[in-house]
């Protein structure tokens, strides 16, 4: 994003609508940039014009993520692919225990796209960046041609410094240490599905989209590096999560269904939609992996903070050659939660 | 990118297509990235499998940038998506002065989209990043329905290092200054241009598409903060940079027509499809602005290295309140550069 003032005629932002031109490096995307993204993401490094922003950083370890959103639609009850799409990246970098620092936007935007909802998903997306204190420094703008995207997709990355000694990894899983999660499952998927499907409830479903990092300096500041690792259960819900955890680690999970908390009605809308809340994405929740020893405290640094206070034990690791997640049901039974081999639910996030 | 041995059915290289639930965060995303991914940019943070990356970092300064590329059509003369995307993303960090450490890659594929040529577009980024020394080391894959996508869009990010003592930025730009380029203009966009129109040359067009930070190494060890600026003039091409410059530094440029290297095809072709070489994006060559003491030895060190030995010292700054872009034709004439105002060239990078 490297333009300046450069003249012409004024962006209609109540009718109009993305144009060609808009992605073409003259002066229509100047405008565009102009008075869209400089104008919702406001900060200096974008001010400064330059096609790469520069800051400054401490020696040490850094972490570096990115991650593509194409969820569809793009405005759903409790957010929006922007808002999406700046949390997202900001949990990925605090999955590795990392102070997020800055990050960046790269969009595909489809003509045709109105330019009013293209200024309410950067307004979104400035809003998210600014309330987690991670600036948007530098981005790009694409336009492709109508019917050869859907909309607008995004692109985020972001950069993040890991604290001195924090070495989380999903390698890192033992025997015997604890499985926590920070609250109830399920939410951002329904969320997104009800809408799709044009579903109501009696109690609207909110997707759960948050930015983890601070619960997540919480976390670490308790319980250091007792923690093993941490990663939040997005596509493929928990199930996946866990299943990726077993694999990577060589170790296997067993967990406890009455301990996961699931609100009732996005249980009875998981129902309804022949769907698995273990199965369904979340967008601001964490699953941890601590030693036993330092489980208790970090639960309760968890619960102390606000987007931790559902948070519980769900269970344990455990010696498996075969990399099995097993649940004990509320029935006392047991099952192997294994990943989906099929899609369940396309463009989630 | 967190996906390890999952098991299942092995991807089919050769005539499968991709899929929904390549997407999906399960079993088959997991194959997806471990067989085309993984295996072609092969390298130790990835092969970690987080969701984020982790490497140690010098104290200083950091550039950081993004660029989305949806060129159409995917493979063209001298090219293809991958290799832009890799190529691209790095220059954008070359153009602040820095030296390119780490990248990363978002890919928004389209269903049914060939699996081989995904493989081909995978390989020849990996291919791209080795010989850059910039590791794509973490990652993101999203799948969308056929008609909602086109083939597919890769976003990718890079940061640097930025050498003490320098700061490089598009204000910079004084009177007196000399602007050089690194060589012949117009051959990217033409060769895409030429493939998307199904037109054939005596000579074939390649896109110039390189990475240039060995170029800008050499030439910041030669002028340090002498250069007050670089830029490479991707989509809307010369002409959109140095107006992007004249406005940034609140200055005028004046060129001279006869100074610009074009490459014969490329002049006939562009006059075949009616075209100015000016505003033809170009995705191997870089404008510096450097002052009038050090230009000399600067361009020196740009024709000693392969990717400047065409390098040319094209025009100066001077005062003008007006911002203009003013160039000497080779006639003797003179005409004023503007920013192309509507679209040129659409999906050329």
């Amino acid at each position: 994003m490297n333009k300046h003032e450069p003249g012409g005629r004024k962006l209609d932002l109540r009718n109009g609508r993305v144009e060609l031109s808009h992605g073409s490096g003259g002066r229509a995307m100047a405008r565009l940039i102009g008075e869209i993204f400089y104008a919702a993401f406001d900060n200096e490094w974008l001010a400064a014009g330059n096609d790469q922003a520069a800051f400054d950083i401490p020696a040490g370890r850094m972490a570096m993520t990115t991650d593509g959103y194409v969820v569809s639609p793009l405005f759903f009850p409790g957010g929006d692919i922007g808002k999406l799409a700046v949390h997202g990246t900001i949990n990925d970098i605090a999955m590795a225990g990392a102070r997020p620092l800055h990050m960046s936007a790269s969009f595909i935007v489809e003509e045709g796209f109105p330019l009013a909802e293209l200024k309410l998903i950067a307004e979104s997306m400035g809003e998210a960046s600014r309330a987690a204190g991670v600036a948007i420094v530098t981005g790009d703008t694409k336009v492709v041609e109508r019917g050869k995207a859907d909309g607008v997709f995004i692109s985020t990355s972001c950069v993040g410094i890991i604290p001195a000694g924090l070495a989380l990894s999903g390698d890192k899983a033992r025997p015997g240490d604890v499985v926590l999660l920070s609250g109830s499952i399920g939410d951002h998927g329904v969320a997104v599905m009800s809408k799709r499907e044009n579903l109501s409830f009696d109690t609207e479903v909110l997707s759960d989209t948050a930015a983890l990092h601070e619960l997540v300096a919480a976390m670490v500041e308790t319980a250091g590096d007792a923690i093993r690792l941490m990663r939040d259960p997005t596509r493929g819900g928990v199930a996946a999560t866990l299943n990726e955890i077993a694999h990577q680690s060589r170790v296997g999970v067993r967990i406890d269904e009455k301990a996961i908390p699931v609100a009732p009605q996005v249980a009875a809308a998981c129902e309804l939609l022949g769907l698995d809340p273990l199965h369904v994405a979340n967008e601001g929740k964490l699953l941890a992996v601590v030693t036993c020893e330092a489980a208790d405290a970090l639960l309760a640094a968890m619960r102390a903070h606000p987007l931790g206070a559902q948070a519980a034990r769900i269970g344990e690791i455990v010696a498996d050659e075969h990399c099995f997640v097993q649940m004990t049901t509320a029935f006392g039974g047991g099952r192997i939660i294994d990943w989906l081999s099929g899609e369940q639910l396309p463009r989630i996030c």
